[in-house]
């Protein structure tokens, strides 16, 4: 799916780590929320809330999910999972844009 | 307006000067498009194929419109409008964004 369709879009945007991590966020038709985002290189550690699916569409980035000490490494595309509650480190290499998935539950 | 409703939004990002400048399509239900970007400081040229109005969400930049020496100074908030065929400069001190609307003629 290349784009979302009848969906509301937040105008700001969400800016973290001085703007090297970006995001909009995405109402989509079933209520469901989803952020459209950009990182630049750098490291940097998440939160999550609720689970998050993390779906790269294009980077390069090895991440190092909860409970682990081993890191994955995704160049293009790729996706991970996040457990409510959690911290999870990325060292991204280079521009990656990605769609993240939140749970409604 | 906060937010726009009943939109199509292109999933993957457009991306310039190495991701210090990224945006998101946005497709409004009167078929018109804008897009919503970040910058992040630097300088920049952009050319316009037609027109566009430039509205500054948050941020702090300089802009020099074509056929002017003259730069203006946005801080926070702030709206420009470029001819289309043309090229203009930014000068971004902070991480500036934006929604940029694109004439439909």
């Amino acid at each position: 799916m290349s784009e979302f369709n009848n969906v509301t879009i937040v105008k700001a945007a969400n800016v973290y780590f001085d703007g090297k991590v970006t995001s909009r966020t995405v109402i989509l038709d079933d209520g469901s929320k989803v952020t459209l985002g950009i990182m630049l290189p750098g490291t940097y550690e998440f939160g999550t809330d609720g689970p998050e699916i993390m779906e790269i569409l294009s980077g390069d980035l090895n991440v190092k999910l909860p409970g682990t000490e081993v890191w994955q490494e995704i160049k293009g595309t790729g996706t991970f999972n996040v457990p409510g509650n959690a911290k999870f480190t990325v060292e991204v290499l280079n521009v990656t844009d990605y769609c993240c998935s939140y749970s409604t539950k």
